[in-house]
């Protein structure tokens, strides 16, 4: 009769160290215990820690961020049983809501120093540096970033299950294997996967900007059970998220439905996760997108062969030097592509030698006007936090 | 009072080779000579032949496609001098209306062989391969690919203009100089760079879905008089156009506008060219996309570093794997897939070590349900034109 | 330093009478006392009760719905001083966020008895019918109207404020007003307007789908502190809430801002409410509509001059007798044009003498495909709750 | 194989009289002779008049406005027998197409005087009005609005086929009747139903700003060989198309598709044409519209029980309240929201007595900022033409 509240399936507590609750994991492996059961058809709501455990502040210093410990991250709920998932299934997820606690309505964006985890423009922007975000209902300011002034966000969860192939160096330290006894414990940490990449098995970290609320995703499974774990929950991201900590990290809640598709790998004919995104996804019309186009040759002229990784940093240094005549700084507008729903495209991938990537920005997340043809107005801008190297 | 028609600034000939029409060019040399001037902020119509000057015939066999001669190809309309315009200006271009011509209401995609030419996937799809298209208003069927039938096309144009670095190697042969007389001409054979390559000097053949119908692009301007070309007209291609002759290949007619931003360069801090899309490109709804996501790790396992073209690759294959449920061929699907409205997006590009990309699939474009939980029917899909080897 | 949740101005209790609560109201008059002041810029959440007062169940039977007490409905929770708001400002309340009660994670839809309320097409429809609706994050799904399924919903919120013309026939019994002494209490009994229409000085139960999450409204001050009430939660609706408890009504908690606008209806000429929406409402595509049109011509065939009323009811029978081929009851689909988020739109308003209206139905709320050239499939659709007579 | 263009059904002579052209007809009446065959399957292009037949020139007088001739105005183009068409079939028509004249690059809205047509508006604008609109692609412009300066125009076309209940007062003076002999042609004359007018059975001129290329429209058959008429080409109007001659008017040419749907009129259950709107028509994002809501309470504070037409009247008004602060004339407002692609929603049409309708104005279309929060700058809008009396 649905007169009662849906199932919270896992509770975390924002007061205790991550490391401690036997509901946490930061290694995949098929031995991590499982931290309970879900039912086939059930919906339930999942509780998560932000992806580095806690680590970071809401307060006015990158230092937290600059020396973040990388040993430990990317903690995820679970892994949770599905009934009458088998190997060779395809585990239909609908993502059914996501939100921030309600006595933690704040979230960070985050620039890793090049020697500690580093991004996609670390070579440029070496420093550390951080932006703490209010989340207002669906919106969110942060007084690092000023004039990208309560506009929405997009609620975003990177789903994540089990997977059998590792491929990644495994690193003991600070290995978290939920309630593991011993040995079990011993073994995840020396054998497991780190839970950072999306790999092609199973997913894992994908931080797919289209992913959220009203999206199915179709997993495939490789272990009894599934072994479904889910966390780093995001207020809001741009394709690529370019920062790496580059979203807006939120610990919260999400809600999610569960169905085994029997023999869905083979007759899906399925290697890799496929989804569709829900109909809610904010929209802004194509016109109100601002798009700069960049092209796999680098700053001192070489061209890549169509490398469209080249193409997509020269393309975000082109936004950059645009945007920085309003005032911001380098790294406020660094932190800035990586948290706001900017889309990356890849245009040519095939007109040798040169492949040709688009980053489009959608001009109404700013609250003065950013077309090419208005006046540019330099703005009191302040600025976002930064360590001194 | 705008009671008379639109100029046409240059009109080609349908019948007579393209190396014959002094309008036409196929290298950039900034000695080309200028076709004809056009003012700033004049309207004017502009005509093209096709990318490869009328090769591809509209028959059954994919041997023309197999041989084309890449030499000669992508011919350009132009230059034109824009007047005004100087070195440091930006061109703001707006893309009124693209039109194919009304007595050859056809268009093609091609698979290049992989000796002459190739594409994104030609270590798997070696052979030649052709679809040819009938346009019916805004909407386009092939008899080459059943069952996409009578949707929609997007009209795109690729718009180019004269640059001033040359980085790719010049070929003498069959270099097109326009009205040149023998001197200039033959400089330009020696060194006139080739046409086929985006740069981030002034765009060149960028091919973005996006910038059709209603765009407004913002271009460098490097020479006097800007020397605009425009040409490869595409009647409708995705996120790309991965089978290098991808998009739905056109001759037709362009409304272009121009209008000169003095100085424009150092007052938008532009390096490469900016465009923003117009409001009327097709909206099928985010719910209605299937998206398939593709990693860095290749067929063998092997995992390149944050490598989007690697990633995009496979991503492409996964598509290829689930459409060919439907009773396509793989060749079918790889053409469908570099002309239909597809979005290749860059999704992780920091979650070290895979890059992942994903590629969405409007699902409005079949006449048949491709959803995953839709029943699969293998249907008659006849076959694309291919080679034999 | 945002680090605390956000405010609630007021607490509702799901347990208790709605007229025994003093933060509720259910007549607009100057004189009901302010439960609560807000300041200029503030954010708050604000509870409120489902429209009824609590008045229906969660159940099979409709008999609540005929025998809904009529002079109590339409509470609201307010009114509340917005500080300094004076007449001749405007206030600009921002919806952030919606949300049902986390315990009470259903709604309902209701038709009205033609002799208790009725609705737009009571004459066609004279029964009580009702469908509970059971909330899965921003789906739901009705035991009462099946194949309407697990689609998402979208949370409306109609924004009321304190009006100074009182047209409605006002009715003493069960007159609620808030916290106000036995004086004042009879005054507003005898004169208080009910709070049940919309009404252009300052908007009341405006019912427009698209005022949700993320819009801004800009309402008319009439008298000091703008006496701001709010209630009448929707999860959905369509346009028109054609029967009349149309929509899917609940209880929950809104998040407000409040800004004030200093002699703003002289600064804008505004007389009436003036609104917009924000960028995620729910998007289908328009090629994902299907769309009814309906004349100013009654089933009589009686021509109504320009009537936009009578080609709206025509409409709506047109829907009726498309979507009951499936096996719909016909009372199931008055209750689905009420609450799903179909188009309402005036087509033609001038082509003398027939008015012609459209509604425009979303074909993905349904998880079958009701496209004209898709084949008609009667199906199993169980029945809403309905009386007997 | 589909390499040669598409046939034209029928040409139109833009230097000859409406009235002595046999392929157009100004009257509804089964005995009209059809103009020509088009078969089941077909794709054809039909050229149509402007719906005055061409009286209203590219001039800066409204005198031609103000004394249009009322006995000959709605031409259209047919009627055509499709094959095989016969009562109760449905008739499919695909809208593939629609372009105005290469060689009439230009079209014209009117505010109709009082005496002679009127409008929505007619109490308040009783004079003559008009605007010129030239056209450049899908853009247009106006010498008589300016800052509604090249924005997309939506192509629009109305659809019309013969019916068989004519209830609209016939009147013989101007009527033409295609090639018909004096007889048919008396009989017409007498007996045909005026051409102005929507009606259900037949759809006939419903104005609906969504029916544009791309659009599938299913019509209901009530003769042999359908008898289907098409005409009155719009380049672009609003719902309401409230000034009657609202529309940007133009003379063109539409590419349809016939398709036969036999017994179609029972499979589903249809009274009245239903459409499918196309992927294409322009999206701004909900967030780019300003929306004003309207009540059924007219100018003198009367209240009209639930009528839609009243309520839309006061929304128009508050939008040219508002809109003549940025220095528009009433009458440049009243001409464009007939012709801008505004959206006309029915709201609230249950909440006892007032009905409520929104009226929302994409922003995008002006070339300065209207958002209540921008500062309003008064502008010289110059004027349209305009009648002294």
């Amino acid at each position: 009769m649905g007169i009662k509240g849906i199932r919270t399936a896992l509770k975390v507590d924002l007061e205790k160290p991550a490391r401690d609750q036997p509901g946490l994991h930061n290694r995949w492996h098929p031995d991590v215990p499982s931290c309970g059961r879900i039912a086939n058809n059930e919906v339930v709501k999942i509780e998560c820690l932000d992806w580095t455990g806690g680590q970071i502040g809401n307060n006015d210093s990158a230092e937290d961020v600059k020396n973040v410990d990388l040993t430990q991250i990317h903690y995820l709920s679970g892994p949770f049983d599905i009934e009458t998932a088998e190997p060779g299934d395809v585990l239909l997820v609908e993502i059914q809501d996501v939100q921030p606690f309600q006595d933690q309505p704040w979230g960070f964006t985050g620039v890793f120093h090049h020697k500690n985890g580093g991004g996609f423009l670390d070579q440029l922007y070496p420093k550390a540096a951080k932006a703490i975000w209010d989340f207002e209902g669906i919106f969110c300011s942060s007084r690092h970033i000023p004039h990208w002034n309560r506009r929405e966000g997009e609620l975003i969860a990177t789903n994540t299950i089990e997977d059998r192939i590792v491929a990644q160096p495994a690193n003991p330290m600070n290995a978290h294997a939920g309630s593991a006894g011993d040995e079990i414990k011993a073994k995840v940490a020396r054998e497991g996967a780190r839970t950072i990449p999306g790999r092609p098995e199973h997913g894992g970290n994908c931080d797919i900007k289209n992913l959220s609320r009203g999206s199915k995703v179709y997993l495939p499974v490789h272990v009894p059970g599934a072994k479904f774990s889910v966390g780093d929950l995001h207020f809001s991201q741009g394709d690529g998220e370019i920062s790496f900590c580059g979203a807006i990290e939120m610990a919260g809640e999400i809600t999610l439905k569960f169905t085994v598709i029997k023999n869905g790998m083979a007759k899906l004919d399925m290697k890799s996760p496929i989804f569709n995104a829900g109909p809610v996804e904010p929209q802004f019309g194509p016109g109100r997108y601002l798009t700069f186009e960049g092209f796999s040759v680098d700053e001192n002229g070489k061209q890549h062969y169509l490398d469209a990784t080249v193409a997509y940093r020269q393309t975000c240094l082109r936004v950059i030097e645009y945007l920085r005549r309003y005032g911001y700084s380098d790294y406020q507008i660094y932190l800035l592509l990586s948290c706001a729903p900017v889309q990356g495209h890849i245009a040519g991938i095939v007109d040798i030698p040169n492949a040709c990537t688009t980053l489009a920005v959608p001009m109404d997340i700013f609250d003065f006007d950013i077309r090419p043809e208005a006046e540019v107005v330099k703005r009191e801008m302040g600025a976002c936090a930064i360590t001194a190297d």
